[in-house]
């Protein structure tokens, strides 16, 4: 399915998935039997060798995790396969949760592997409901690596913890020979501490809910193509790639008890946290394919990339779902920060078919989407 | 100093750093005098390219870390560079730590890449006086690495975490292509719980106090040195990898006020250990050689390997200061556990000169224990 570049193939195998469920009179029953069918089935891993698809966010990497480390690992804390987990440590609730971080390039319009790292573990922290504290920082930097190139990367580390109000505290430094990595990934871990009452998870949502994204959507999925240079055009686009704590708080300030879930859409897009929403809680999640905030150079590279703006990644856009009742106010919170400008209602939490996104087209039409399949977007952070 | 491969003259480098730094009569004032000036120099990254020195624990991984990294995060937590960072958090007193693993080969006699992750980081919070509890865990997987070999490694460190009584809470995959990484990279972070009172740390040392290491030192990096197949010799070494956990708590519970610092033995060996105390605490070490614990294993590869056992990993294996007063029921406490069994003094305390590490030789000579130059030993862990 998926080329040795990581992206051979994929829009093809993404037609044909998508195809293959399109809702269409008659067949609708039946389609939706067979994915009930397939859904049931025990994560295996079939593969006899890791593919990129197993790191790209979409059902590879699902069957991985559930497959072999949930299957090995497993305990209650891990079990709810959140971005962190939240325990409880003496007599405070905390947030534990990792990242590494492979990106390529290194730099990029808006931002590098070094903030993009504490903004990624910052973000997974306060989707978790938790104030981030302190984090880790582990290098891994080929030989050969410019030093300067890695100031560049740790000062943007500093100034983006700065930023986030968070502090790196602790860190680890190896480095392999010429051809045993690329350059420098970093990994990322953060501590932060969970000072609100109540539980926030994808299992939450209920019909009845409404579902928000806080900005546009894609922005760092295609900032990180156009800047390889495989795509033969260009666009006036920055990573979005923000700590989202602040905004986080004032959504929980402003609707205290109504918040249901939060994730930020990173690999695999909110196409992917959406999937995750809908499985996790047993609805629907019906989606209006208009109501999506897309800027115009994002949906044209898209286009051309043969991809839905649904699967890309951003990283500092947050999906949240909150009880219906409160959509104007938690609007209206999320709209007051900088961050949030671009908020937008996307659709709403019904019942049925339960487990499943359901995308209201622009013609009428209704499409199943997806987990993804394949690779189409290797190594975007 | 180190060739492409990493291993290249460091043999040399070391006879020559030892060679110059030998003290001889009439020469010694001098000698401490250069190396007090060399000292107090602001630490730089003369190189412009990362080398496999950075990432050894020796003197270039200090200087990257002193001039990078501290200069870039600078802060109180960060800033005792110990083996974790320890904070408060609402009314608890927790400790985080990281490190990410690179060991070649990925499987090894006495243990892999998994449950060296695992024990390392539950090494690391153990050092710090906390109670391991959560870990995270990181992988960087190379496109095409065998799955089934992947199922090992993530086994290995479920009954790691088992036996250290620790659970792996949160995780991420991370796919890059062929040629990008080499197989399988690990990295794990971990929060413990700091329960009792007191501070420990590598500041702590007093003239006096004791130095007890609790095993035969050097295991885990020759079995690695011998698995790649380099030197033309068998022996019987497994990897001394293990959960220090249980054996930090029998020697806190033994003499709770008098422990002043604990540190895991891994990269830059012993050696490297002890220079951090004496300059951190302004103190002279003082290390009988003979009294150093070393299988006879051991000590014949590292003289066919032309390198000290002082300088090599141990994965299972504790430096200890503590008051001179206790050392009786440090090493009690020690030897009664499993881990400990080989628990020894192996020197003490001084005054003079201070921030220097010096071994007394068996033939009643004396010499200075500088830290690490160069890379003897890439990828141990």
């Amino acid at each position: 399915m998926t080329g040795a570049d990581g992206t051979a193939s994929w829009a093809e195998a993404l037609v044909r998935e998508h195809e293959s469920h399109a809702v269409r009179p008659g067949r609708e029953e039946q389609v939706l039997e067979r994915i009930d069918r397939a859904r049931r089935r025990r994560a295996t891993v079939r593969e006899e060798y890791v593919t990129m698809a197993h790191g790209a966010g979409g059902k590879a990497t699902q069957s991985l995790i559930e497959a072999i480390f949930l299957e090995s690992f497993r305990n209650p804390l891990l079990e709810p396969l959140e971005d962190g987990a939240v325990f409880g440590a003496g007599t405070e609730r905390l947030a534990l949760t990792t990242d590494s971080y492979v990106v390529s390039p290194l730099f990029f319009p808006g931002g590098n592997i070094g903030d993009l790292a504490v903004n990624g573990t910052v973000n997974d922290l306060a989707v978790c409901g938790a104030r981030p504290l302190y984090l880790s920082a582990g290098f891994i930097l080929e030989e050969g690596f410019p030093v300067g190139d890695l100031r560049r990367v740790v000062a943007s580390m500093a100034v983006a913890a700065e930023v986030a109000g968070v502090q790196i505290v602790t860190g680890d430094t190896k480095v392999v020979q010429r051809g045993k990595a690329d350059g420098c990934y970093v990994n990322t871990a953060g501590v932060g501490l969970i000072e609100r009452p109540g539980a926030l998870g994808v299992a939450g949502a209920r019909p009845g809910d409404a579902v928000i994204v806080s900005g546009p959507i894609g922005e760092h999925g295609v900032t990180i193509m156009l800047a390889r240079g495989e795509l033969d055009i260009e666009a006036d686009l920055i990573s979005d790639t923000a700590p989202l704590n602040g905004l986080v708080a004032a959504l929980l300030d402003a609707c205290p008890e109504a918040v249901r879930c939060m994730r930020d859409a990173t690999r695999g897009g909110v196409a992917t946290i959406l999937n995750e929403i809908a499985r996790a809680s047993g609805v629907a999640v019906v989606v209006e394919e208009d109501a999506v905030p897309v800027r115009q150079a994002v949906r044209g590279a898209c286009e051309l990339l043969g991809i839905d703006p649904l699967y890309v990644a951003c990283e500092g856009r947050l999906v949240a779902v909150v009880d219906g009742a409160v959509v104007d106010t938690a609007l209206a919170a999320l709209r007051a920060h900088p961050l949030g400008e671009g908020a937008a209602l996307v659709g709403r939490i019904g019942e049925d078919p339960p487990g499943l996104v359901l995308l209201k087209t622009g013609f009428g039409g209704t499409r199943i989407v997806d987990l993804l399949v394949g690779d189409p977007l290797p190594r975007i952070c």
